[in-house]
């Protein structure tokens, strides 16, 4: 980090790694092999086809993908997906598309597509508060959905799959956008994988869209231009001119994950390493912290805790505010403290996070319990 | 333009002022109000808001805007506009939208529109070759449409409407994409404005929607949520998340073109004089440079012209670019020289190219006529 920058734990945007941060800046006044700022570049450049095809390389590098699938970069955000998957997969359909309702994320993607009609919830975390996922055995997908869509890590709640769901012989669709590229996902056991940039591979602004080539080969011919994966994997991501800059971001995280981290197993490692700091800490505190999720469903993204008291809170988000520690409070929709610890977030910043959280602990003239 | 720069005369994105880069620039490792990178502050941060709300108003003043409109910052780019208006507009009208087709974009527009139906071409310049616009006694605007749609400047030909088009008592929509804040536009002319940014205002990934109220008042319900006006309307643009560096640098633009600058009347004077530098030149140069565009109808942002043979035009694109001039090669729909003169390619680097252009003719041993 930045000496005179705060630590960014918020929930996204998060942080970007310091090599990632240094180039960028070089790169708004002049891309040398260019000769022009970024913000400048023709997107129809020989320069931005030669990112463009690096990029979706080190995708499918990433992430072990084999041949079949298209990788596309696109504007709108997982909210645009969540209304651009059932308007693409449901047409036609005659049985539901079945939703796994795990938080607030997965709750907003069903609202979306519920408005087309044609989507059941298998299964919703609404009666235990959203406190655990859904076990496989309260997962009765039928082999007869058009496709099952679920979010793999919930970063309100900090609940995180630590499996895949569903059946192989149905199309999954997953919103990976809150870990995606923080671990091995297995991609090629999923039809199509959605995931904004702005938690673990770059700023808000451009969304990463994996999509199995075999499930553009049916798709309603009515929708609107923009919105037709065809077009996009038809010209790589330049049927209109696209995000260049959250683009070359996005190109040089991924240098930056394979050349200096050494690729996504060991991200993974390192991801663990800092989860397990602070949940070792929140399960030691002897009830000062209080974890909110379920312990096999624990996000190592999004770290969601609360503190006995809400004065107690509130005087914890103040410090850690002022200690530098930035975006601790917790979602608005729950409150509570969230540690966010995407990719970019190091193990030394999280380090610092927990000596913090300690001492905040034997600071307080009496531990109470939550 | 940095002096390690070559010269942006592209048809977009186009060039940015010197002074908004280096503010970017030291954005990019840290905000110093807040601490953190750009590309890591949170979209729900007080800063955000007051970003959002100072770049709303700046366009307000800019426009000399009225009550009654809000003023959007979406994503997707003029091209989801294209789709998004009819869905929004046309919904449950028995009359069709007239659409007028002075060139590429608005070509692409009416293609856009034209999925749903409803659509009547009020005139197209298909038969002039699109080297004119349509004049008022071509243009039998109904009192009964839904609206009205064109383009206030085509990039690919060099062409712009140097006046406002319909009736007061229909819609006006407009694509003002290639001259949004180049010049006073009379907004409060207009139901619907929309501009992507990386022409005059920024880089891509943003697009300036400003929307008369009264508008959103009788619109569909089943729109996805990401295409409803109302939503972004009602959240001041952060209905998701919004692309947050995008919209940092068009407030800066914002500011550049208010105090730098002096206003959109300051800059349409100097645009004035950047394309009466080149167009004089054509008009000079007993031939040797063709301008494309009727007189009358000539782009004071786009000026695009030929040259007498292939040979010497492909002579003249080449020498060009290696003498530092960026991007003149015309859209690849059409062939030719374009030189794009945005709001912040600086009157000093039109004139260098005007001196280019003048010694490349001088160095031409036969002056050939076009």
């Amino acid at each position: 980090m930045n000496p005179r920058n705060g630590l960014n734990f918020s929930g996204g945007p998060g942080a970007l790694p310091d090599s990632v941060l240094q180039q960028v800046q070089e790169a708004i006044l002049c891309v040398p092999e260019v000769g022009l700022s970024i913000l400048g570049i023709s997107h129809r450049s020989d320069w931005f086809a030669a990112v463009v095809t690096e990029l979706e390389n080190n995708i499918r590098t990433l992430l072990e993908l084999p041949r079949g699938y298209h990788v596309l970069f696109l504007q709108g955000g997982a909210t645009q997906q969540f209304s651009t998957v059932p308007m693409v997969l449901l047409h036609g359909k005659k049985f539901p598309a079945e939703y796994v309702h795990s938080g607030y994320w997965s709750g907003k993607a069903l609202s979306e597509a519920q408005r087309g009609g044609g989507i059941r919830v298998l299964w919703s975390g609404e009666e235990c508060g959203y406190r655990r996922l859904a076990r496989d055995d309260e997962l009765p997908f039928s082999p007869d959905a058009p496709y099952i869509h679920y979010v793999s890590n919930e970063t309100v709640e900090g609940l995180q799959f630590h499996r895949v769901l569903g059946r192989d012989d149905v199309p999954r669709v997953c919103d990976m956008s809150s870990d995606f590229l923080s671990k091995p996902c297995e991609a090629d056991r999923f039809s199509l994988i959605y995931a904004h940039a702005q938690k673990n591979i770059g700023p808000a602004g451009v969304t990463v869209v994996i999509v199995r080539e075999s499930l553009l080969e049916h798709m309603p011919d009515h929708l609107p231009g923009f919105l037709d994966y065809r077009n996009h994997a038809r010209t790589h991501s330049n049927f209109n001119t696209p995000p260049v800059f959250a683009i070359y971001v996005v190109l040089l995280v991924t240098r930056w994950l394979m050349k200096e981290v050494g690729g996504v197993v060991r991200m993974d490692q390192i991801n663990r390493e800092k989860a397990e700091l602070l949940y070792g800490l929140l399960d030691r505190s002897d009830g000062f912290y209080c974890s909110r999720a379920h312990l096999e469903d624990r996000s190592r993204m999004n770290v969601v805790f609360t503190l006995a008291t809400a004065d107690a809170q509130q005087r914890f988000l103040a410090e850690a505010q002022a200690a530098g520690f930035s975006g601790l409070a917790g979602h608005r929709a729950i409150g509570g403290v969230r540690a966010s610890i995407y990719n970019a977030l190091t193990l030394s910043a999280v380090e610092q996070l927990a000596g913090f959280m300690e001492d905040f602990q034997h600071r307080q003239h009496r531990h109470t319990r939550c």
